[in-house]
């Protein structure tokens, strides 16, 4: 077999078999096919596509290019959930408690932030003592006791994904539907739960900027699930706007903790509802109906909270700062007012996110540090009518010096306008 | 300036700006621009085509890329020729001197055979004496004094074109008719003509596989000439079978020498006829039919065959070989006999170049040396009818361990059946 046949195949529009695939994957993460003979396949995927069959096998694969998180034990109990990524999306410190305390298990590696949106591991590491690496003995008898873990990536997993993510990165061959799904589904499925719930961000804030991208994409993933002997669903979600009421490490976890106490944001509520409602529907077999149900229960018997405490306790946090979240430390604030009067008609959530970076609570590069009580609370978001000079957002940070210009990124990411705009679904599909 | 999104434009079908091209290639020539990054962006011209603008500014930033002869002494006189790449192709033997003959100034580097194709410098060397490497001031003195030179390439000419080539060719994107035509046109340019007659090879030998991929590539490469500033005229011709009753280097040149002569093959003279009459009409302005006129006179009188002589004999070849061409050292013959009675319908001239190197007359590696004795000579062409038994080539090797092996693959290139083939045309087209 010889890579050059592969690529010409894909350069004819021809449908890769499953033998070339496997070769093509296994010689690049070996090293044996040079980036340059991965880069034009890489370009011809883009520009002729894949079929879901191909997109399948590419994943499995890659899945299998590295270390597998074996869950077995737990049988088909486990389960997970993807965000293709937001800004203020802070849903899976309130859907895990949710979900485990309500018999899912939540055997969960997350990520960290870079750029624009925020990771879970960093919102997590603003609970003083939470443990975000543990063994892989520590970490599976926590789940066995107590249903939920969530760490930061360990293992090498998928890193035929890893390589050719880098080189997609550098060759603007990101932006394939076919390659984005297999990438982010081959580090799921490696991760070893038997269902995954992903949400598929689309507007300002993310990478898909049409609903119809968010809806194709969300499908493929899903067809991959069900390709590899695995489940998944998937919700395509709004990022036009932030999510929720925060944006920053401390500030999430406290909204987080709101939710879980029956208050803040109805809408972030609704979304995280949604999610753990799919995750139990395919963990569980239960009817959409019935996991509604007792998911609304879980929140308002504070029973998800509770659950929330035992796993960030097991985990070596600090429990009496979600009990008493006004514990965590707070950074100057500074307000953000508005310019004219009028309707938020528009906000551009990955120019917050970058502003919210620039105020310590992210990282521009890998070798950033994090301020935890650095962040933006959202006053007014779009639809909501605000005077001249009112307060619309508050910006909190350690560096003083970087206030005026993130305020001003803030206020060039809101159009105020005189008339009000219509108004947004959030939940745009629900792909099964 | 960033490669990122110069590939980024071309995959989304953008037309590259001139500024943008130039800066590519010079990034790449030097190194700063690694091959990932190249193989990525042809593989998206390959896909989504190139503008005649862009392959223009393409084909000149590679010309500009490294030494570019400098012909201006000849006005606007010099006139080169090129051809694509056929079996048995001498024209360039034939041509040189009826076109300097008749007062075009014939600056030439030609290029060595590898794989199927002859080269022209090869079989000049077949010539006792004849040297193929003359100094700058030798070669621009020569063509001063005699009007011709031909030589074999010499200096570092578009080493932007001969590093991208190499790596389209492990990329499988060579076959791309913008890629082809700069590719080309960026040595020919370089090589100083102010005018170029192109050869377009079509059929079983030639890269071109069909009629129109070939007027197509002609027509691309004679607008890049005009872009350029300079003038060009293509003729695409049938590569169907090998050109003429010779393949092998003193083969070819006892050809061309009977051509010059008023003998030989009636179609290799009439396609040598064309050829002629395009340079002419281009580098001195007369009309085809006076060109085509003096072009049959040239021959007839013997003068395109004295300045052969003259050529050579400047060169340091021994033109009594070519008056006397029997003196060339013969290789034992081996004929090869027709299986069946009926017509030969078609001849896979691709086979029969890769027969001949077998035999010693090319080279199938870099590092490979040639025997000039070598080669086939055809008694049997498309068209004609054989009887069983009969001869219908001949083999000529100083290598008797190859002749089996040599005439099985005759053989197997040659289809003998009961019915006579339609004929075939010679040239297919001229594209001024």
């Amino acid at each position: 077999m010889r890579m050059y046949d592969i690529i010409r195949h894909k350069r004819l529009g021809l449908a890769l078999t499953e033998e070339e695939l496997r070769w093509c994957i296994a010689g690049y993460t070996a090293g044996d096919i040079p980036d340059y003979q991965m880069a034009a396949l890489a370009m011809a995927v883009c520009l002729n596509g894949m079929t879901p069959a191909e997109t399948a096998v590419l994943t499995d694969a890659m899945m299998r290019s590295g270390d597998m998180v074996d869950l077995s034990r737990f049988g088909n109990a486990t389960v997970d959930k993807h965000s293709t990524g937001g800004v203020g999306d802070k849903t899976s410190l309130i859907v895990a408690p949710i979900v485990s305390a309500l018999g899912g298990v939540v055997a969960k590696m997350s990520g960290r932030g870079l750029g624009h949106t925020g990771g879970t591991v960093d919102k997590l590491e603003a609970i003083p003592g939470y443990r975000t690496e543990l063994t892989p003995e520590e970490f599976l008898t926590q789940v066995e006791q107590v249903g939920v873990a969530v760490i930061g990536q360990s293992g090498n997993l998928a890193p035929a994904d890893k390589k050719l993510y880098a080189l997609r990165d550098v060759t603007a061959t990101v932006d394939s539907v076919p390659l984005i799904a297999s990438s982010i589904m081959s580090k799921k499925l490696a991760a070893g739960a038997h269902s995954i719930v992903l949400d598929v961000k689309v507007g300002s804030g993310a990478f898909m900027k049409t609903r119809e991208e968010g809806e194709a994409l969300a499908r493929q993933m899903v067809d991959i699930a069900t390709a590899c002997g695995r489940q998944a669903a998937a919700l395509v979600t709004n990022m036009d706007v932030p999510l929720g009421e925060a944006v920053g490490n401390a500030l999430e976890v406290q909204e987080a903790i709101a939710i879980l106490q029956g208050k803040g944001d109805p809408k972030l509520r609704r979304l995280c509802e949604a999610l753990a409602r799919e995750m139990l529907c395919l963990c569980h077999g239960w009817s959409e109906e019935e996991a509604a149900g007792r998911v609304t229960a879980a929140i308002d018997s504070g029973e998800a909270f509770r659950q929330m405490c035992r796993w960030v306790t097991a985990q070596g946090g600090d429990a009496t700062y979600l009990t008493q979240p006004e514990k965590f430390p707070a950074a100057p604030a500074y307000p953000v007012c508005a310019p004219a009067e009028g309707y938020i008609t528009h906000m551009d959530a990955e120019a917050i996110g970058i502003a919210a970076v620039s105020l310590g609570a992210g990282r521009a590069t890998k070798a950033d540090t994090i301020d935890h009580a650095a962040g933006i609370r959202l006053l007014k978001k779009t639809g909501d009518r605000v005077a001249a000079g009112e307060p619309i957002a508050t910006l909190y940070t350690n560096r003083p010096a970087a206030v005026e210009g993130a305020t001003a990124a803030y206020l060039e990411a809101v159009t105020v306008e005189d008339t009000a705009p219509a108004a947004q679904e959030l939940i745009y599909a629900v792909v099964r």
